[in-house]
């Protein structure tokens, strides 16, 4: 390659560099950049350029914005005093994609994690605590991953939320809709069957 | 998405427009991307930018090319007389990875197309009479694809450059290496053999 172009050379390295694409889709894609017209390549550098300059964090709760406060937190139609505590960004937008949530969330930015150097204090715990207080939440929604650190970080957020006084849940675990139980791992199915829930023929499931 | 952020909806439609990468893709790329530092995604912008705005067309050949010529028809070594006639960049950049040729390329633009509107003046044919009398070009390959439209072009420029004296060959069609006579379509089958070159147990096969 490097005895074709430079320009070429730098273009593929830049595009190789995103995730999942290698040097031969990153030549593949820069191939198909240079037929584009040079308008539409300058518009696309600069959508880039400007999402990564112009976008920070909700001073609120962690979240993607354009602005100082994130549309979910400056949403009036949110339940205020329901709270989701996520690790993530990327949480927040799965748990928006289902639209079976219209409270509002706060971003951990991770979880504890010692083997990681991940300490309390790295996360957003103290900014949870205070907006618990001032927005006058009255139900906390742990929805962590279940790993160690996911559960030592639930543990850890437990002990210090109790005595605030609100109601604490996390997301249910279980096997996933439509999954089979042959194979299912077995953490999850051991998990499933602890944690079983009373069942009513008529119940709705949504 | 759109109650997220504008700028990353902006973010994401350019992302997706690259070939491949669908809006599930592009999110997931915007998001990777906000992971970056700074200076990595200026980098990644100004590389794009550079490549569409600095790269050119080699004058002489058609290829890419960072200056008025591109790095091959600029390498002394490559055989002067030697010419290979392609349909395009990416024909060159195939040709160069076989690491078999080592004379020139002259890219046409395209084949002959008169349901496409591509006429024979619409190719860069001209140029390529020219070349081959000022260069002293002596033998001309025409590396185009088979199809109604690649013999047609091949037939117009065998009946243009024959009269100038030049030894005409097109690369050999045949049965791919390695795949198996069962899954190999009738047409490149029967014209493998009508094609069949002459056997010689000793023969060396590269």
């Amino acid at each position: 390659m490097s005895k074709s172009s430079n320009l070429l050379d730098q273009a593929v390295e830049a595009l190789s560099s995103l995730p999942g694409v290698g040097r031969k889709s990153a030549l593949r894609l820069a191939l198909n950049m240079l037929e584009w017209p040079t308008d539409k390549v300058d518009r696309f550098v600069q959508d880039l350029a400007a999402f990564r300059a112009g976008i920070g964090k909700c001073t609120n709760c962690g979240f993607m914005a354009d602005e100082a406060q994130c549309e979910i937190c400056k949403d009036g139609k949110r339940k205020q005093e329901l709270l989701c505590v996520v690790e993530g960004i990327r949480d927040v937008l799965a748990i928006e994609n289902t639209n079976h949530y219209f409270g509002r969330y706060h971003i951990l930015g991770g979880v504890i994690s010692p083997i990681d150097g991940v300490r309390p204090e790295d996360l957003s715990i103290d900014a949870l605590l205070d907006r618990i207080k001032k927005e006058g939440v009255k139900e906390v929604i742990l929805a962590i991953r279940s790993s160690i650190e996911g559960e030592t970080t639930c543990f850890y957020l437990g002990r210090l939320l109790q005595p605030l006084g609100v109601t604490l849940s996390v997301i249910s675990r279980g096997v996933s809709f439509g999954s089979e139980l042959e194979y299912t791992d077995e953490i999850t199915l051991g998990r499933s069957i602890e944690g079983r829930v009373p069942y009513e023929p008529n119940m709705m499931t949504s």
